[in-house]
């Protein structure tokens, strides 16, 4: 059995006992030890939404370890600042910010149809702790909130549109019928703004595994800015990806509001991964940016057992998964390792600057 | 038996007839059916050819849908101008612009060698409606010609150089003789202008399916710019790859010159691929361009059954395909779901502005 | 048994005496054999360290075949001019200059330990003919030596860090304790300029093949400065990727300071593969750039072997190897075809300009 969405449960205070208990050499150990707050817990509320809101999407961004930033710089700072900066990010990790994305969405039953109900607004969203842009999210929160249902199921899905701009949703990787599938004006007409729109689809025997719902309208940019989240669809036969105790959600973005995130934090407010030694985790990649992300893993390998939602024919190791823009891969790490291992996009500018790690940066935690 | 080059005889006329039997919903079908001109042909003529001219090439690139254009902008449009630009890029879908690339090419038989002409020629080409760059083309068109030869054939290929500057052509996947593989001052002393060369080779058993011919002297540019083409092995055994009824090609490109390509046209100029509800369709995937192009296809997955020429060892089903530069794969969809799918590169900018659809997009229509 | 790291015994006479057997053509053989210098040797001595100089880095490219210039001009070069230019890089070819990276790496024994010494210093670096960037290095040369050593060993190495800023290494693909993974606050303290530090781990079982070490610490920019290296484990089953007679490294590199480059040079400084016709050759494909390189051989196919260390559940062949930032993928070639064959990344832009061939090109060279 698998436990979903540990993350949203990690608090400072929990971190840290994790982090003491995973037998960190001392430096280390001493390093997270003092953290100035270690009881201050990640805010899960929904930001203020702000769909009225018609202006241009500003950017907040903070001098230091500064999301968007790819361009490391030096400047003028000694070699102790520049270390101070690197080591603030770590004592820092996982930053608490405003809003939580990817978290499940509820559903009621019609009968045996599973209704969702999903609203477009504009969000003022803390990237980075203290870094907010005006993004576009579902039900307020980026990426939106995960949609999860099993192999066979009949699925709707209300949608509202906030936004200032027409939207429509695409079920990216899902097999439905063509007028459900959410491409302007190619099968339905824009949900202008105050819009609503019902989508309705039965999901086909063997279509599971790890999908997306995106815009599909001016998508370039209602994507990089936020409309996204998974559709994860469990298959009937619960092994049909191989074992696994724990699974996370990873989702790539790289717009040019929020900068370079996971699940829509870049680091120190990235989310970490946790796991139990000996534990089996799934991981889903899924790449909602304009960019590839080359995953790397330290400490583990990781075994790629899907592509698309699609099983391979055989899996095989490695221990950096590329994801192109439009891809999933689901992998399966073997927590054998006891640490805090760096998990990280591997083009060095998406994660690290001279002022420390930034972006697409968390840590894989493996407790005894 | 396939079906070869079927998106060479598609006009709006029986577009429109295709779209409106696929069943699209009320609202798309009644937007096809407005189309202005339903009988307009798809021009196929050679375009003008002005080699002689020693100019430098210039980009005439409308404001709207502008292939070319990576950065989506909004400006001031309405809510209502964004949409009916983005309709109005379906509308036109298939646009007619001058000149087709990509259509076989007659060869003579010299013996048993079957022999083929190119010319490279800098010609004015219409990349979008209403968007000329001079390019660089063989016989005119961009991509040129496709070669097609069987397993086994000895080709001569007669090349004369019409541009301002030197040039070879390189055989890319075909394992040739080295004096015959095209590589200026490495295999060959280029072949200047005006002048010609003759290129002879027998194609080795097992060296067989998607391959490419284009320029390799000051390649960067003269492959961008349109120095390119389908050379395609049959194999004896015509099942090699799995079974299919019909096949495309498309051939990706990004140049500077005429933006983003699919067989060097952009969306609404690009052609639609074609199939009946139950056929199997094999694309051969080809990227010529200076970035990776992930393409998706919606509605149905996609089998990878070969990669560069060679079959993979287990076709392996995903809805995305990455082809970096100079890669080629070949999948097979089986063409179950009636309706006009999207179809497009999901690097978002590189497919959709505020301005609606342009670039690397277009429709796979699956007819009862 | 396998002949390694035969590149460093090439010299221009030598190089110039295998391609006159290689059945050149005449035209090309000629050129070759016109070279003014044939029997200059590749300078293989270690640069001059400058690790105490606080300066910035500074870069001094030569106007033609620029190794870092991705944008051909053509200018106002004539036809002649510019044909010119690319003979000349030819000719050039293996263009000598000072110093010469990923050579072994001695060690000393200390009981069953293998002990390793590794300092980081500012060195000013010839990545092509005439074009020097300050750049950071292991040992003075770019990549660092290359450690090589068995699985199961247990490895020990002593760090000094000469550079003005701190460090850390990261043994990229390794599974390491905790402790010794290299990632600065997250296992360990930073090593100050001045400092030293010392690693040891013993390598798991399984654990072989293609690595790297590499910096952790402002990464984005040490590591494309030059601070890469290639971290090589014998297997103890000598076939478990295959058989094979030689083996090439070829570590890719794309910084703002060197450019594009293979094994720390750009064409024409570039070293050739070698090989007898009827060897197997491996190649272990290294990324530690910011971008994907495609690799693409002509002549002969590539079978892919191994990704990131482990084999690959089948073997597939190909002949463009797409290698994202921080993955390995290991493929051998056999060599049939007599000839020197173009070897380059298919990203024209980084292979080729206006002016000749520059940046990520090799030949590979196969003598009767």
């Amino acid at each position: 059995m698998s436990i979903k969405n540990e993350t949203s449960r990690i608090t400072r205070r929990n971190f840290v006992g994790l982090v003491g208990a995973a037998g960190l050499g001392a430096a280390s150990a001493a390093v997270f030890g003092a953290a100035a707050n270690p009881d201050r817990e990640v805010v899960q509320g929904i930001p203020t939404v702000i769909s009225a809101a018609p202006e241009e999407p500003t950017t907040d961004h903070s001098e230091h370890n500064a999301t968007g930033d790819s361009t490391p710089t030096t400047g003028g700072d000694s070699v102790d600042e520049m270390d101070a900066m690197h080591e603030q990010g770590i004592l820092d990790f996982p930053a608490p910010t405003e809003g939580l994305g990817g978290q499940p969405l509820e559903y009621e039953l019609d009968g045996d149809v599973k209704v969702f109900r999903l609203t477009c607004d504009v969000v003022r969203w803390e990237y980075a702790p203290g870094q907010y842009s005006d993004g576009y999210a579902y039900n307020g929160v980026i990426p939106g909130p995960e949609i999860r249902v099993n192999e066979g199921d009949t699925v709707r899905v209300h949608v509202t549109n906030n936004l200032p701009e027409s939207t429509v949703i695409h079920w990216h990787g899902l097999i439905v019928p063509h007028s459900q599938d959410g491409v302007t004006f190619v099968t339905q007409p824009p949900i202008k703004p105050g819009g609503e729109f019902t989508y309705e689809f039965t999901l086909r025997e063997g279509n599971t595994g790890s999908h997306m719902y995106h815009s599909h309208h001016n998508a370039a940019e209602q994507v990089t800015k936020g409309l996204l989240g998974a559709f994860i669809v469990e298959p009937n036969d619960p092994n049909k990806y191989g074992e696994f105790d724990r699974e996370y959600t990873i989702i790539l973005n790289d717009g040019p509001i929020g900068g370079f995130t996971l699940n829509g934090k870049g680091f120190p407010a990235t989310q970490p991964v946790m796991a139990k030694k000996g534990e089996k985790v799934l991981i889903r990649y899924m790449n909602e940016g304009l960019m590839i992300h080359p995953m790397h893993l330290h400490g583990m390998p990781q075994l790629v057992v899907a592509q698309d939602g699609w099983p391979v024919p055989q899996p095989y190791l490695c221990d950096t998964v590329n994801i192109a823009p439009g891809q999933r891969f689901d992998v399966i790490v073997d927590a054998t390792e006891v640490g805090a291992w760096a998990f990280h996009c591997h083009i060095l500018s998406h994660a690290e600057s001279a002022h420390g790690m930034f972006g697409m940066v968390t840590l894989f935690i493996v407790e005894e």
